[in-house]
C-alpha cells in the first residue's frame, strides 16, 4: 500500500510537479520498485480530486527524468533507480582512485551513549554568547565587507587578532605569519599539498587519529609510524626513524594526544625539537587540545621564536568553542604561510567570512575565556568520571592513560580481548567507541580502544563504560572458560 | 625617528608586553633593521615614565624572541628578521612544490575603478534580508546542533532543498545526489582529488578562469584547451580532442563563461553531451553565472535525467548572494558524490555551518529570489553600460563579446596592442583589468582582455571604459606613428 501524497493546491509548486516530487520519491527510497506499475492517470486523478492532465504531466516529467517508462496500452513502469542504456560506468571510472573513508559513525538509537567521536558537548554551548557575537558583527557598518570576497590568508583583524595572541604567549619568531583554514583537518591538508609527493615519507605518532591516516595517504605519502607512550611520542624511536629514513615531514601532537590522550613533557619537547633540528626535517606541533588543560600546569609549546622556523603550529577554535563554524589557524614561518595562501586559494578561495568575524567577536569580547573556564571545569569532572568508571568496571588487567586534559583516553584490554569484535554487542546495548584498528599505523593492538569523553555528561560517562565494563568481562569469561575447556594440546 | 609607543595602563595586557609588541612590530615591518641599537633602558624607562623593570622585561622578552641581542656593556641590538643559526632552509624546501600564483589584486587607490574581479557588487548586498536570515537560525531551538560538527555531505536541510530544487527542476536523475563545498573552487578541487593522477589530461575551454587552470596544474594534470567562440566551447574542436586524445574529465561552461561572456546555445549543449557520451568522458558543467541572465531566454542546462550519468553540475551561492559565505554545491551521480564526500572529509571535515543555515533561510524565505530579481535589473543596466562604452570608446578595430548576463565581457584589441603591456598604464590612472595572458591554455592572443563588469556602478563603468579607451588609442596612434616612421625593410 503506497503512502497518498501529499498535495497543497496553495503551494506555489505546481500540482503535476508536486505529484512529480512524490513519486520520484517513492522511486528514489525503493519503495517502488523497478518494474512496478504506476495507477492509471484516470484512475489516480480520479482517487485524488485532480485533473487528468495534471497528472499526465506529472507521468510525462517521470518519463522524461527516467523515473518511468511508458508501454503503450499497458501503462507506466518504473524505470529502476540506474539510468537506462548507455549510462556512465562511474564504479570503473573512480577503481584506484583516492578517497579513503574514515570510520562512519555508529547507527545508535536515541539514549545511545557515544565514546565515539571527539567533540564537544553541545549542552556546554553558549548559545548566548554566540547570539551576541553574532548581532555585533551583523551590527557593523562594514558588514559588506565581511560578506565580499575575502583574502586567502584569512579575515585581516582575525588574523592580525591571532598573530597579536601569539607574539603576546611568545611563539611567533619575527618571520613567522599566520593563515586561516577551514580548521586543523585543512591545515594539515594544505601542507601535505604543499609539501607532499607521492611516495614522500611523514613521520607521525602510532596510534594516530584517523583522518591525519588517510589525509596522507590520500596523497599518496608513507606513513612512518613513532610510538605514542604514556609520555607522548617517543624520543628514542623517533631519533632512530630520522637516522634511517629522510621524512619530509613529522607531525606530533603537544598536548592530549588523539587517541592516547598523552602529554610530551617538556624534556621531550625540548629533544623532539633538537632531532628535527639535526635531521633538517620541519615539525608540525598538532596542538588543537592545548587549550583543555583540567589538571596540572601549561606547558609551552614546542614552537618557539628561537626554533629556527623548525616548527609549524596548528591550532582552532574547534574545539573550545563551536566545530561546526571551521575555523583554525597556521602559525608558521611566512615562507611557508605564503604557499599555503596559495594553495588555499586554490582549495576554497578562502574561509568563510561570517564564521571568522563572529568567532573573532567571541574570542575579542572575552565570552570565550569565560566559556573556556565553564569547559574546563566541566571538562575536569568528566576525565574524573571516565577515570573512576574505568578504574571500577574495566576488566581487571585493563591499563588507562590518565590524560590532564583534552577528549580522549586510551585503553588496553586484557588478552585475548578483541575491541573490534566486541563494538557490534556494545552497539547493541546502545553504547560505542573506536577500536584501536582505526588508529593503527604499524601496531595493531586488538585489545585498545579510544573513549571519548569529553562530549558527555559524567553520568552518561559512568553508565556508558558500566555497560562495556560488563561486556568486554563476559567475554572475558567466556574465553577463559573456552580455554579451559579445551584439551592440552599434544606433546608432538 | 621611531614613533612612541601607544602604552595603555588600563589595558589587561601588561605594560612590558605592550612595549615588546611596540618593538616587535618595529622590526617585523623593518623601521627597525638589523643591527640598529634600542635605547638604553634606563634612558626609555625615564621618557616614558615607566618603571625601569618594565622596560628590561620587554627587552628580555624580545632576546628570548630572537627580535634582538644583548651585548654586555654595549646594549640590545636588533637581530634581524630572520632567526639567526640553524634556520630551517623553506625556499630549498619548498623548490618545485605545487603552489600556482593566481593573479594578484592591482594595488590601486581609493577612488579606482576595478574591472579586475568577477564579483557581485558590495552595494547591491541585501544587508536586511541577511541580518534577517541569520536572526532566524540564531532564534532556532536546534541552534547548537547547526553548531555542532557536521556531515561531509553537507547541512542536511539544505542538501535536501537543493536536491528538490534540481528536482523540480528537471536536472537530477534518480540516482543523483548533492554535496556541498566550500563554493564551485572547491567543487572542482574535490573532483580534482578523486578523478586526476599527475599526467591525466582535463579538458578545459581556453580562454579559461587561471583559478581552473592552476588548480588542475597543481595537481599534475595536463591541460587541453579547446578554444571558446561566441557561442561558447567549439563542438567541432572538442570532437578533434577526444579522437585523439584519452582525457579523464572535460570542464565547460553553459552560461557566460568565465572569461569570455559566452553562452553554448542549446544545439551545442546537446552536442556536446553526445560528444561526452561517445567518448565515455565525464562532462562537468560549470553553471555559477546561470542565475545572472539579464536579457535573453534560459537555457536549460546540459544536466538532465536522461544523461546517463554523464554531467556533473557545479553551482553555487556565491554570485548571486554573497561570495564571503562559501557555499556551493555539486549535483551527480552518487557513486561520484559519496566519493567527493570521501574527500571533503579529508580536506576539511565540512563546510560551515552557520552559512548553510544562513543560505538555507535566505533561500527558502523567498529573500533570495527577491534580491536576484534586483541584482539582474542593476546588472541588465550595467550591462548595457559596458556595451555601450565599448563601442564608444575602444579604438576602431576592437571586437567584444555581447554576453546576455554573468559579469564578464571579453575584448580584442586592433594589433599591434598589448593589453599586458598597457595595464601598467591604466593602473596610473587608476583603472584595473585582466589581460587575456592570465587566461590563456595553449592560444595566447596579447591583444585581449577581460572585463568584469557586475561590480561596477553605470558611471564608474562608463568612466573607466573611457580611461581604458584613451590609454589604447594613445597607444595605438603611438606605435602606428612609429611604424610609418620607420625606414622600409631593405629588399634582401
Amino acid at each position: 500500500m503506497l503512502p497518498q501524497p501529499h498535495l497543497d493546491a496553495a503551494s506555489a509548486v505546481p500540482l503535476y510537479r508536486q505529484l512529480y516530487g512524490h513519486f520520484s520519491e517513492l522511486i528514489q527510497s525503493g519503495r517502488l520498485a523497478k518494474g512496478d506499475r504506476l495507477p492509471p492517470t484516470r484512475e489516480l486523478a480520479g482517487a485524488l480530486g485532480l485533473n487528468r492532465t495534471t497528472v499526465s504531466a506529472a507521468y510525462e516529467l517521470l518519463e522524461s527524468g527516467g523515473w518511468i517508462t511508458g508501454q503503450v496500452g499497458r501503462g507506466s513502469f518504473v524505470a529502476g533507480r540506474a539510468a537506462e542504456g548507455g549510462a556512465f560506468g562511474w564504479d570503473q571510472w573512480l577503481e584506484g582512485a583516492a578517497g579513503m573513508a574514515p570510520p562512519a559513525a555508529a547507527p545508535l538509537g536515541r539514549d545511545s551513549i557515544s565514546f565515539a567521536t571527539s567533540r564537544p558537548s553541545e549542552q556546554l554551548f553558549p548559545l548566548g554568547a554566540l547570539r551576541a557575537s553574532c548581532q555585533e558583527v551583523l551590527a557593523r557598518a562594514d558588514l559588506s565587507h565581511i560578506l565580499q570576497l575575502g583574502s586567502p590568508s584569512g579575515y585581516e583583524p582575525l588574523r592580525r587578532y591571532l598573530l597579536d595572541a601569539a607574539r603576546a604567549e611568545n611563539l611567533a619568531a619575527p618571520d613567522d605569519d599566520v593563515i586561516i583554514t577551514n580548521g586543523c583537518q585543512q591545515s594539515l591538508d594544505l601542507i601535505g599539498r604543499v609539501l607532499l609527493r607521492p611516495g614522500d615519507k611523514v613521520v607521525v605518532e602510532d596510534p594516530v587519529y584517523p583522518g591525519l591516516k588517510s589525509l596522507f595517504l590520500e596523497a599518496g605519502a608513507q606513513l612512518v609510524g613513532v610510538p605514542v607512550g604514556a609520555a607522548g611520542m617517543e624520543v628514542d624511536a623517533l631519533e632512530a626513524v630520522l637516522g634511517r629514513e629522510r621524512p619530509r615531514l613529522i607531525v606530533v601532537t603537544s598536548n592530549f594526544q588523539n587517541p592516547t590522550g598523552a602529554t610530551l613533557p617538556v624534556a621531550a619537547r625540548a629533544a623532539l625539537l633538537r632531532a628535527a633540528q639535526a635531521a633538517g626535517v620541519p615539525l608540525v606541533e598538532n596542538d588543537i587540545y592545548g587549550d583543555l588543560r583540567y589538571r596540572g600546569v601549561h606547558l609551552p609549546p614546542i614552537k618557539q621564536p628561537g626554533d629556527g622556523g623548525h616548527v609549524i603550529l596548528l591550532r582552532s577554535f574547534s574545539k573550545v568553542s563551536f566545530p561546526g563554524l571551521r575555523v583554525g589557524w597556521v602559525l608558521g614561518p611566512r615562507a611557508l604561510t605564503a604557499r599555503l595562501a596559495q594553495s588555499k586559494q586554490l582549495a576554497d578561495l578562502h574561509t568563510d567570512q561570517l564564521s571568522q568575524a563572529v568567532l573573532l567577536r567571541f574570542a575579542e569580547s572575552g565570552r570565550m575565556a569565560a566559556h573556556r573556564a565553564r569547559v574546563l571545569k566541566a571538562g575536569g569532572e568528566r576525565l574524573a568520571a571516565v577515570l573512576a568508571a574505568c578504574d571500577r568496571h574495566l576488566p581487571a588487567g585493563s591499563r588507562i592513560t590518565r590524560p590532564q586534559g583534552g577528549m580522549n583516553l586510551w585503553a588496553r584490554l586484557p588478552e585475548p580481548l578483541d575491541a573490534g569484535e566486541m563494538l557490534a554487542r556494545a552497539h547493541r546495548e546502545n553504547v560505542s567507541y573506536l577500536p584501536g584498528k582505526y588508529f593503527a599505523v604499524s601496531r595493531l593492538d586488538p585489545g585498545t580502544l579510544r573513549l571519548s569523553f569529553a562530549g558527555l555528561a559524567p553520568e552518561e560517562i559512568r553508565k556508558g563504560v558500566a555497560t562495556l565494563g560488563r561486556i568486554f568481562a563476559n567475554e572475558l569469561e567466556r574465553t577463559r572458560a573456552q580455554t579451559a575447556a579445551e584439551p592440552a594440546p599434544a606433546m608432538v
